[in-house]
């Protein structure tokens, strides 16, 4: 879920209400609070517990409310994972650190991993997104941490089929979830092994991304296909396209709050606007 | 195809008929002369043109001869071309040049690829290898050149699901093939609407790949996929742990002529047999 | 500096004294509370502002005191920076936020630091750190933000000889200073007209760094090139070789407090402290 | 040197001879045929043994003429080197070979580059050139090559500080050359160690790049450093900005034969030539 601001540029709760409301409404199974996609690296930590408890009251108990929790360091995100369990998190989404790129071996990733997921009871997963941390957590390092108890599953932003592939392989021993992370590898992911997905073009069309993934589950893979090509545009327009701002200006185009992104981020730029009503026109009946 | 080398290092057209008629026998579709596993771009062009010669010799009238002719220039591709098009190629695998990365603009390489298109009858296949050449054919770019009369397909090498799924919704309207050209995107890209694959793990197990295309097409996903995963530990031994001098290793292993590679190629150190062989194990049907 | 933590691994201050005192005893001109070798990303606010208070207190006031305070949101980074300048930083150093990379156009960047230094009263300089990153502030975009009051430099951390030249000849009209960033281009930044540097080698080797300075500054260049050359195995282990803790290790093998890095960061492999011990033996007189 | 083309797209010697002639006597101490920039990998067998003919004729025997000889294999690398040798050729440049990236181990390049430097008399010139190639030579295998008495430098093309420093460091026990390829770094690397330079631009303004190595050489640091900022302009837009199509406009601007490149490479665009003329116009004294 993006996370709306008033016009104070405070976190809106009304607002995470009301676009919580919806989207379940249109039959996704869980939302993400504090995702990159919900500007995570631009709020202060009061901010973060506001919008983990404004999604706990929005999403019922039989839906999924995953929290994001990485932070750079280990202390940091186990405390930010001990609150978010304590208001009431389902499970934690918990990113890579990756300021110090050389450091971050296989063998620091399992303790800090491994630190965190001793640290509190709601299960983690991990999540994988090198466009943004220069990292990338390779096979036999996912393969440790899925033996863990309290690890249950990673998402993987990327669209390397190979990666997706091999996750499911390192993993497949073992009860672990792998989930796309970016739209254009939702069918492939299905096809390879994954067991659902976390994306951000789900905040617009919702139902294309729950049909999709009914359509892949029920072996129609002509429909699950035809879904993934008319998703396809709007992830170019939302997140490859125009970013969080993009994000932001299709929820406002269709009547979800979306409103402005927080600086450094700036508003997207008018003809934004134009590209993303196009890109929306085949998929009206998802929104 | 990999292209053995005698003793004293000179192409071995016994060699190649030996290896292709085993290949033909398993059931593969075509060969392909003068890919990168066969180690093109370290062959002058008079060797070139006894690669196609002898390859033509082996390869029967009612499966698919390509060879690759790529070159740096223009001029050299189109000669190339000509020549390998006079030898008996049905078609053309033409990869980017590459040399001038910053000035490969789409532009330049529709040029470049209209120009070789024009000057020859047999149809041309785009290559596209962006870990070699570091550039990469925007959907766009292919999307004009499929318009060319006698440009039939592109091959994918990359484990990009995202870019294969562009290719094959760019040219959707065409007649048009996307092949992948990477082991692990195998499954995946026929998921997203490719039409076959050119792999060097089919030199391998060339049954495998077949089997694995055949089960896909008759709808038998559950197969395709138990194929993927045998074959990727083939994949990831060969092609990307120890390129064109695994891949030869693994011929000797399997009964093929593999051979040592040409310099600055040098032999797979010993270790690379043992890893091989365990990787072979699973897959010993498809030999 | 480094931070310093104590056994339970809280930030220090008796042990930032004494390393403070020992670098300025040694004539290096300032300190830099809060880099990337300051472990700053890993720190909470309130830490922050305990390592700022701490450095106060230790850097006399004819020496200069810069205070890192970037973050990634443009609110928090007023923040920090507000707090920093309160508890008496000379200067803030301000990292280019690197989240959401394709959003950060020359535009963003200069609504961001236009911003902070409008917010704040101390100056301000950029910092721009291309391998943490993956970004890189363009010479237009420093030439536009040099033409602020409140700007006063960029450190470089690259090794990028024509980048420094690019930020050096588009400032050159304005009062801004250029700061090499890396030890390795120490030599080549004041060559090409930089007028100091901020170096994770100057922590183990102040004394080196200050006299390649003043030999440089008084035209002795010979001395000058020598002086890099003894630094660079310094620089190569601690930074590049095996990073903070690296940094930490030598800092104990040299007499200064280094002590253990925080999670996700492991201590360095016990095989760092051997070669670094080598790289410290023909500076042994700048320590 | 550029390599100019005639009406019909063939090599020129008579515009060689007059482009040669006038370098000569604006005093650079040598030429090299067959860079990149004299577009080498367009050229087949025998244009290339035409072009290095033509710039023997042309070069005086009291400068240095240096043939670009890098092919991707060994064996044709060593063929090309023995012909240009005996064509007169007082050195070899040879560009690494890079199509099988993950293969050009430290072993290989020590392997590829001996048999070459075995192979002939004349001596060679290594040619490290990681933009274009994907690889670069560590400073340990240069310390390995440059033990080889037939191998005595290498043309480093990128503006890495701590790459050259550390080449110069590396062979600083041997009669090595550590030569700069890229106008940004040339100031630079002279101040590291460097020995000279072999520079695209020097084709546009010959006389500045021998004014800044004299001022150099004889200690008038200011003077170099003055001609270093009014080069990078014209390297910039020639180089970087524009490539050989640039190249060549900027020869036609200033009076040289430029001419057109050959395809693939596109001629330089309309706005090209307004670009370079106004990067030319400080330096018009050095033309």
């Amino acid at each position: 879920m993006s996370t709306p601001f008033d016009s104070s540029g405070r976190v809106d709760p009304k607002a995470i209400a009301s676009n919580t409301s919806r989207w379940i409404a249109r039959g996704v199974r869980g939302v993400v609070a504090l995702g990159s996609n919900g500007e995570a690296p631009l709020l202060d930590e009061t901010e973060s517990d506001a919008v983990v408890a404004a999604a706990r009251d929005a999403v019922p108990r039989d839906r999924v409310l995953l929290a994001g929790t990485g932070r750079e360091s280990t202390p940091m995100t186990i405390a930010a994972s001990k609150r978010a369990a304590a208001l009431g998190a389902d499970a934690l989404l918990v990113r890579t650190p990756s300021y110090f790129k050389p450091r971050m071996t296989p063998d620091a990733f399992v303790a800090h991993y491994s630190a965190v997921a001793d640290a509190v009871r709601v299960p983690i997963l991990l999540y994988n997104y090198p466009a943004v941390t220069g990292l990338t957590l390779t096979p036999d390092t996912v393969r440790r941490l899925a033996q863990h108890p309290n690890i249950i599953g990673i998402k993987e932003t990327s669209v390397d089929a190979a990666q997706i592939a091999s996750y499911v392989d390192a993993t497949q021993d073992q009860d672990f979830a792998v989930l796309a992370g970016s739209a254009p590898s939702f069918f492939t992911a299905l096809g390879l092994g994954a067991k659902g997905a976390i994306l951000a073009a789900a905040c617009i069309v919702p139902a294309a991304c729950v049909a999709l993934f009914d359509a892949f589950t029920r072996g129609d893979l002509i429909t699950a296909r035809d879904l993934q090509r008319r998703i396809l545009p709007i992830a170019n327009a939302v997140t490859s396209g125009y970013g969080v701002p993009g994000l932001k200006a299709a929820l406002d185009l269709t009547g979800y709050v979306g409103g402005a992104p927080r600086m450094p981020l700036l508003p997207a730029a008018p003809d934004a606007a134009a590209a993303i009503r196009n890109a929306l026109t085949p998929v009206g009946e998802y929104l």
